[in-house]
């Protein structure tokens, strides 16, 4: 038995007919325990449903979106399980770890960090394209239909899970991602702490060189408020994803929503346009 | 010009269509600064619209409700405003008044305190009746048509408020309320402190001594999770509300929720149900 049987669970907590339940796990990827949140809805006791995978942002862990962003009403009627993984190990304590809200613990950007030592814990990208799949459908009611989503550093994970896993995702979509890290601060830095200096190797884990090589040309849907403090500091650059998708004919719709900021409340206000466009790929409706 | 005329607004988010705001004022029942929220529906920007009061339970702000319940979605479309007080005067620093969650800050629950020091500020009562309103009334525009509903303490407050205050409010609604304040230990330790020992005093704060007066028949619409560890360890006596209903016919939907706990993913689960009832007595459809 691996070691991925081993789930306890934290919480149960009655939501729209469904169940929210956190668990925590011992996690092979990352050598580390990890928490994630299942929303199940009511369909989920008669039959398998597939499954939206919901990538956080910086400073979130598996709890701020199942609190915040009113998806299990949407979920529970359509009959869409929500998984919501961590944004980074935890329970380590690496030099620096814990300095700073955009890098370290709850900022592990979604990619396999080739540097020491963050090398050792810091690989969220096979956690949450390989592991947690993998995890969630020997355990729990549902199909191997997957979708996925997020916000901000998870827009971006989001994004680049898709783009390098043809035919994994059903659909993808993101809010406010940061769209081109290797050209942005936040990027920039965790990618020098993740993966070194060596800026070529920093593009396998950026959605705009993704677009270009993507074998499968899957509709993007992204929302992005126009009031986002981070959009105006540079950090997410929409055009720049919007630019890629045009250069080689990829299909996008990005949607600048006007005097909406960077928060939960902006999400919430559109949650239910992306879930419907996940239902449609999943054929939920 | 009133102390009230100034208010100082601490943030401003889009949320569906609407802006969520919040607000401090210098407040006269509390003698202390206090803080609201209000999230207007984009019909506020045409017209003028009705308020929903929405009072908070034991430890919250004016800010839980708004970021976990999921409301605004419903009021935007019903063209209905939110008002959240806060639970209690800040700022002050009675003795014991920070020591424990039940009892001072963020635990006002809804009294015009009698006993020194606590007479001094903690008169959330007159704040949430008439001075609140009143400010509410005179600075955004809404209209004098008033609901109010609450979660916990705060739907022991909304119940309170409703039966004290023939003609003031067009509807009622709670969730989990502390129904039965004089005979559950929350109550009992709270009007102790506030209150003082005449127990005859704390009857005109419990919903069900006031049922029996009530001199408008308000029908009451109260959800209750049969899985709340609240409702099992006394606090909460819903069958205390529905026999002083039934004792004088008064009109009360009481609905026990299987499998629902005391949290916000079950206030978020029947919010719309909420939202509805006010809004057909608000005549909003």
């Amino acid at each position: 038995m691996s070691q991925q049987q081993h789930l306890e669970l934290l919480s149960s907590q009655k939501s729209f007919g469904g169940w929210l339940k956190r668990y925590q796990h011992s996690a092979s990827s990352t050598g580390t325990d990890m928490i994630f949140a299942i929303y199940l809805p009511p369909k989920a006791e008669r039959e398998a449903v597939p499954v939206l995978y919901w990538l956080s942002g910086l400073t979130c862990n598996d709890e701020n979106f199942m609190q915040k962003a009113g998806a299990q009403r949407m979920a529970a009627e359509l009959g869409l399980a929500i998984v919501c993984p961590d944004t980074s190990p935890r329970g380590t304590d690496l030099p620096q770890e814990h300095d700073s809200y955009d890098f370290g613990s709850g900022a592990g950007f979604y990619v396999n960090a080739t540097q020491a030592p963050w090398d050792q814990h810091y690989r969220m990208y096979d956690y949450v394209v390989e592991e947690l799949p993998t995890l969630i459908e020997a355990h729990f009611p549902v199909t191997d239909q997957r979708s996925i989503s997020g916000h901000s550093m998870g827009g971006h994970g989001a994004l680049i899970c898709a783009l390098k896993n043809p035919g994994r995702y059903q659909s993808v979509s993101a809010f406010a991602p940061i769209s081109h890290p290797t050209e942005c601060p936040w990027g920039q830095k965790a990618f020098t702490g993740y993966l070194g200096e060596d800026r070529e190797s920093w593009k396998q884990w950026d959605a705009c060189e993704l677009i270009s090589q993507a074998q499968e040309q899957l509709p993007l849907l992204v929302d992005q408020g126009d009031a986002d403090n981070f959009l105006a500091a540079g950090q997410l650059k929409p055009e720049a994803l919007q630019e890629a998708c045009d250069h080689v004919s990829h299909p996008i719709v990005l949607r600048l929503q006007p005097g909406y900021d960077h928060s939960y409340f902006f999400i919430a206000s559109f949650i239910d346009d992306h879930l419907s466009h996940h239902a449609k790929a999943l054929k939920l409706i």
